[in-house]
């Protein structure tokens, strides 16, 4: 049967408990307001490339960050019946292990808390200690299956330290396997901001947010691709931020590049793995944070329609004129939906709140 | 009129002036074989990445990069009609000014004779002094306007040594505009190997050839539409290699992001600029080269299903099977045309060959 509820799957917050870490920093990540800018008010600076004067430093942060009124008022304005939030980058992988394990049961805690006092509107992905051992993850993801409000967690790329490849990260995939909870895998890190070159801040923060986001995710994915993760772990489940980076539009030349490889074939690597529209079909989920229906009907084409999760990056990207309520970068992505598959259509109406109903196991 | 014709816009050669320059070094770009393994017989290294002992070093390199009778015996196995021929990367940005004026010219003279010798079947895009002052550059430009085999340009994304945003190319942009050459922009550098994690030698040479290069090209394109290159030449063409890297699919994104910026808002720049859904639909064409319907079919929504164009990456991405006749690689992209649009559509006979013909007018 059709849900015709709206769900967001992107969509972030940082707890009360988070925002007392990032206030108390002097260097990213930070919240903190400037004296020789008094007007810009507090700033959140999450990322390396926002943290010169040359650019407007990071964004304003106001209590849409961390006010779950300010949450549900949002989603009042936009029609958005339940939101699936998860803790905003960057995580916890900047503290120390001790610090990380802590503050994770913390936020989980917290967030766990909001979502059971708004019954029926609010869900989350749990946060990771990813700092630590394994074993100190492995014990955070056993806590959170038992959270009757947590559908998953939210994870960076960069792992225990070297990336999503790592074999040490085994014991925290048979975990989230396991217990099957979804992972949501979102980029934080961009790439190294020589490669935008150097009249980078010309342009804003256009070039690390467009760019270095998505191509950081593909990267992150490609290699727990490369590594097998998918073959040790045939059920680890993972919902890929920006409809997967650019995996669907460069999962044709990856597969073409992995036929091709001598090296790979020499190895014996070309036999019985699993390529990556297998795992795009049944292992990938894609949020439809994409901006227009180019990318969106690509993301469906390579992933199905089932698998496809609306949602709105919520609270980044706000309107540059404050006076427009509805949000611009949730119109572009609700309208990619009716224009890739029509108004009242069955997809649409999937990729809006039907499938992460169905996927994360929502009551009706 | 539907043209029957298949036309390759992305096939590569070596003109023997230039096969003198590799086998003449020994760092990369070089040819050469190694003592320590004389059975692999002569490699071309090309990229840093390859240049390592811990993967096959480079490629096997035999007369399919320069033997033009080779390239027309690959068109025949593979029903090709006509290929537009240009040197493969890293063409001429690391020799010396003086060196890189002589090599172009000697390279454009070498390829401009080769097509003459075997009319109808060969054209070309030339090759560029881009190692020193722009006036060079736009001379040699000036003189391609006159060769008769010639359709326009292949360029890397270094310009002359700080990106294709940078405004010491105008002259160049401006020369190329004037004188309705297509540029052909190609990767070569990939991202710093950095960005592929520690293992990523384990995965032969797939991560930089698989991701390094299209994002690149993405970066690349997207740094000249924010630094208003087409809205200072709007009547400049380009085609981009590998269906764009991954400007189709990320293209809703860099709008946003761009709508969203406070810097480019205070700048006065969101008005009155060129956005990219208009340079995709005019300047923009978009190579074949994707290796699936996926990436295809997002390539076309993007730009058109007129601004398409086959090619084969030709020589590289040989079977590894050698007894293979019928390349795989060039399979694929056939293959993603006619499962995209059809066996005998004339979408697909635009994209396998009429759209070439007649944007590169080309003769009947």
């Amino acid at each position: 049967m059709k849900s015709a509820k709206v769900v967001d799957v992107h969509t972030h917050m940082y707890p009360p408990s988070y925002m007392d870490l990032l206030r108390a920093r002097n260097k990213v990540p930070y919240v903190r307001s400037f004296p020789d800018d008094p007007a810009a008010g507090d700033r959140l600076v999450i990322l390396p490339a926002e943290d010169t004067t040359s650019t407007s430093r990071g964004r304003p942060i106001g209590p849409e960050y961390y006010d779950v009124e300010e949450k549900l008022a949002f989603m009042k304005a936009h029609d958005i019946d339940v939101s699936v939030i998860s803790l905003a980058n960057p995580w916890l992988d900047w503290l120390d292990p001790a610090e990380a394990a802590e503050t994770a049961c913390k936020v989980n805690d917290d967030v766990e808390r909001m979502c059971s006092e708004h019954e029926g509107k609010l869900y989350a992905f749990g946060t990771l200690p990813l700092s630590g051992s394994a074993g100190e993850v492995v014990k955070e993801i056993e806590r959170l299956a038992k959270l009757p409000h947590h559908r998953g967690i939210v994870m960076g790329t960069s792992g225990l330290g070297s990336g999503l490849d790592d074999p040490a990260l085994d014991p925290i995939y048979g975990a989230l396997e396991q217990s099957q909870q979804l992972v949501f895998l979102h980029p934080h890190y961009g790439l190294p901001t020589s490669v935008f070159g150097e009249r980078a801040s010309d342009y804003g923060h256009v070039l690390p947010l467009a760019l270095g986001f998505p191509l950081e995710t593909t990267i992150a994915v490609t290699r727990m691709l490369l590594s097998g993760v998918w073959d040790r772990f045939p059920k680890l489940n993972v919902l890929i931020a920006h409809s997967g980076g650019t995996l669907p539009f460069l999962a044709g030349r990856i597969e073409s590049c992995v036929a091709h490889d001598a090296h790979l074939k020499k190895q014996g690597k070309l036999e019985s793995r699993r390529d990556v529209w297998d795992v795009l079909k049944n292992n990938i989920y894609l949020d439809a944070v994409i901006y227009a229906d180019v990318g969106l009907k690509a993301a469906v084409d390579a992933s199905g329609a089932d698998r496809l999760l609306f949602g709105t990056d919520h609270p980044f990207f706000p309107p540059l004129d404050e006076s427009e309520s509805e949000w611009l970068s949730v119109k572009l992505n609700s309208k990619a939906v009716r224009s890739a598959f029509g108004d009242n259509t069955e997809t649409a109406a999937a990729i809006m709140g039907g499938n992460a109903m169905r996927i994360l196991g929502l009551p009706e």
